[in-house]
């Protein structure tokens, strides 16, 4: 299987936030070519922070491997990770990250910083724009209807 | 009641994760002059590396507050945030951060690399070296002892 299938299930996730009114972000971490957890943001449903789509799969993988050491364990997601989340992929030891679009908000994996360029004790590697126009075209659709709906009230 | 004693409730729950054979690191979060919630690492108890003692503070905070701002809210942490609680705390809009003592290896409040220097959504203030010799001791002494136990096994 390769990054384009694993993407296509983060983006299934990214679909499930959706559907529940979060901002459509989906992640998928894989071990041996197989997918091992996954997760969708949640934070408004949960009413808590920390529940972005990256978090909830780390700790489905933990709990999967019975570690919290995921180091051969890649991490597909379909919005660039923010700094929570790319602090939590540096201390779980994920391999490498793949993700979709870029966020020129909040990015902390090469856009509004690069933390694998500063020596923390694991430097994740990274590839982006995996079905970039996909992950995009989600979030675009999101925050359409959030403005429309806006603008209703 | 001063930043000494909100650090001091800090201290105790870092001494919590001391007897459980956790490193060191407590965390309290206040609002109005009162401690809303605690927290003490727990990642190898939990087998879980999101379970840092500020990442726990902060959803009980939000629980507490039944929503994920926190946007009046002071932390005090015995030991500088690594990337991961830096960036929840930039998440959920913490207005000051006060710690202990500082980390040259994971800091990311002015160690390693200082987060609050850059462009996010959220920047809070931070005051550093409070109680800082009574922060650093407990770490010591948690390190002296694996040192000691290692030679030991």
């Amino acid at each position: 299987m390769g990054k384009e299938f694993f993407m296509k299930a983060a983006l299934k996730e990214a679909k499930k936030a959706y559907n529940k009114g979060e901002v459509p972000v989906g992640a998928v971490i894989v071990k041996d070519n197989e997918i091992i957890s996954k997760g969708h943001n949640l934070k408004e449903s949960k009413n808590n922070t920390i529940k972005h789509a990256e978090i909830i799969a780390i700790e489905k993988a933990s709990k999967a491997m019975n570690s919290w050491r995921l180091e051969d364990c890649d991490i597909y997601i379909t919005m660039e990770p923010c700094p929570m989340c790319m602090g939590a992929i540096i201390n779980s030891r994920i391999r490498k990250i793949y993700y979709g679009v870029s966020d020129q908000k909040s990015g902390a994996c090469g856009s509004v910083i690069d933390l694998t360029e500063y020596k923390f004790n694991h430097i994740p590697k990274y590839e982006k724009n995996i079905l970039k126009n996909e992950c995009r075209e989600i979030l675009q659709q999101f925050f359409k209807g959030l403005r429309i709906k806006n603008k209703k009230e």
